[in-house]
């Protein structure tokens, strides 16, 4: 994998990766396809609206279909029919996230399958091992995500650990067409965050994600932790803030030097009625959108937005119309890539700040109004 | 409307159908769009795949979103965003399902919304008035589809009632936009379903559909009765044969000389993971496809057939991901689209008979396989 920077705005980055299967300007948002598909929408689609990178997901992709049947088919790229490049989530936010369910030593996480509750034990060498051999084109190490809230005690421990696996993952790796990245953990603790920096940057990573934010804590900590991690980050290496977020949390966090993103808010929203728009959030199911046929916003150029009405999409959702997720998933992801590819242009031009103000203004404007 | 015969091949016959939004050549089958939106597929797939003419339901429409909605919209097609013809079915079928719900009399329908329950009556003149105020391109009259079994008594009661109720439609028609056709009841009854013919074919319909079957009878009786009444119907205008059916039971009637197909078939199977291909049913869920990356049907052109494997088929849908409802339906519409288009190539070619033995041998054969 290359990475280059193309131009800077601040500590703002426009940025070029490619891979074997293709290439993504930075900043960019990665659709989430958890089990090999984007709920909703065919891979003509996503590449009709621009995005050539998106993200599995190892634990899920693990259990079903699993190793096996990818390897079969000659790989993730094959078995999915997604010909552009693929970063997997090495599955510890979901293993983390199962609780009970998990059962975490220094040699890795033990696990029961939410699916059908059988046993299953993850290393940082397994999952490194899976990513190569399903073929990913970035493939996140193992770590702990560390929940919110916990203890500064916990949090090192946790932190040292990730550490350690980081290493481990580095020791096994074997194929050239799967880029590694280390992942950033630490809580809400600023100096085991920056501790945590200190010992990834020595290690000969692809990329360093920001890990552990997004899950629960106040946003005033998920931005303190961003501000001061991202631009301490090595300057020619791409930086991904895992599972954020709102169009305002990236934004914010472009400002202060981050490349990748992925959320499942612009899907997981669109199934639920809760679209994007570039005059804030609307909820379609609202009765005030009952005889309302004007597009849900008019500066949007998505197929959605082209061709019906919000009254059309009510009608949809109430109904329960798969249609609904569909048109709805189009539109919002269509609305994630156009802020990433206004976020580009403005870094290219030298203008991110002003652009930066001038769309929140717009959005929070609007979102007063409408949702 | 206007309709022509361009070709006759025995009973079969090679038709152009065209109305306000676009023409059809038939035989046709029409995609079943219940309330407004085919499900699983965007308009622009159903477009290209083939399919200019679709089907809704005035009964649904009526409930959700409403009369008004859709006439302040512009009337249907502005509401729903397709371009091309739209029939729709009276709701006759609908309401007479729901059994104890509703009420008869000479009048018309009284029932109660499957959704929440309020009460609503529909009249022969209103379904008409309905169709009209929304624009659609065919409206079928209300009828009374009488049930299987039904006593000899209670069919003819039930097929002069809907004779009385296609003459009091007529006499209210307001729009040249909109075709009105007639539609032959009678159950199983061969005197009473010819009577009705007899009667229904001296009222000045743009078609007339053959309704009542596929609602639980035999096999053997619908073929009967479709062989019975399709040659009886007047030669200059397209005949429908509502709610059928299989490949083969189009097949058939085709062979009688039926022009125009209507079932939820090829969506409803889709959803459930039944797919139909040139070498019969597929199961896409059962486990000999874990492994299986082959296409569905490697005769088959459609997006899913060009792009995927059944391994993978199988697995979106045993992970009930919504991708599966959209894969399994272009393929099944796609299906079904080029039955129709290969019917219509070999009754303009007079081959119609050949194509359709060869068609059912290999179709017949692989079921036993695959199925």
């Amino acid at each position: 994998m290359e990475y280059k920077i193309l131009k800077k705005d601040g500590k703002a980055r426009l940025g070029l990766l490619k891979g074997k299967h293709g290439e993504t300007e930075t900043p960019c948002f990665m659709p989430v396809g958890t089990l090999g598909a984007v709920k909703g929408l065919t891979w003509k689609e996503i590449k009709e609206i621009g995005y050539s990178l998106v993200l599995s997901n190892v634990y899920h992709l693990y259990l079903r279909p699993g190793l096996e049947v990818i390897k079969e088919a000659g790989g993730i790229h094959s078995f999915i029919g997604w010909d552009g490049l693929i970063l997997t989530d090495s599955g510890g936010f979901q293993v983390f996230s199962l609780g009970s369910l998990m059962k975490l030593t220094e040699e890795g996480v033990e696990f029961r399958s939410h699916i059908d509750g059988s046993k299953h034990f993850f290393t940082p060498e397994f999952v490194v091992k899976f990513e190569e051999e399903v073929g990913v084109d970035i493939g996140m190490v193992l770590d702990e995500c560390t929940p919110y809230p916990a203890t500064y005690e916990y949090a090192r421990e946790s932190m040292e650990r990730t550490l350690r696996w980081a290493r481990r993952s580095l020791k096994v790796r074997s194929s050239p067409d799967t880029a590694l990245f280390g992942i950033v953990q630490g809580g809400v603790y600023e100096d085991l965050r920056l501790k945590c920096v200190e010992e990834i940057v020595k290690l000969p990573f692809e990329g360093y994600a920001i890990g552990g934010l997004s899950v629960g804590e106040p946003k005033e900590e998920m931005f303190k932790i961003t501000a001061l991690v991202a631009p301490n980050l090595p300057e020619d290496k791409p930086r991904y803030l895992m599972g954020v977020g709102t169009p305002e949390d990236i934004l914010f966090a472009v400002e202060q030097g981050v490349d990748m993103f992925d959320c499942v808010m612009p899907t997981r929203n669109a199934r639920n009625g809760t679209l994007f728009t570039s005059y804030g959030k609307v909820n379609i199911k609202a009765s005030r959108y009952k005889k309302d046929f004007s597009p849900l916003d008019p500066e949007c150029q998505c197929y959605t937005c082209r061709n019906f009405s919000k009254a059309y999409l009510r009608h949809l959702y109430v109904s329960k119309e798969v249609n609904s997720v569909i048109l709805n998933t189009i539109h919002n992801l269509h609305f994630y890539g156009k802020l990433m590819e206004k976020i580009r242009e403005a870094i290219r031009e030298g203008r991110f700040k002003e652009f930066k103000e001038e769309f929140l203004r717009k959005f929070k404007r609007g979102s007063q109004f409408f949702s």
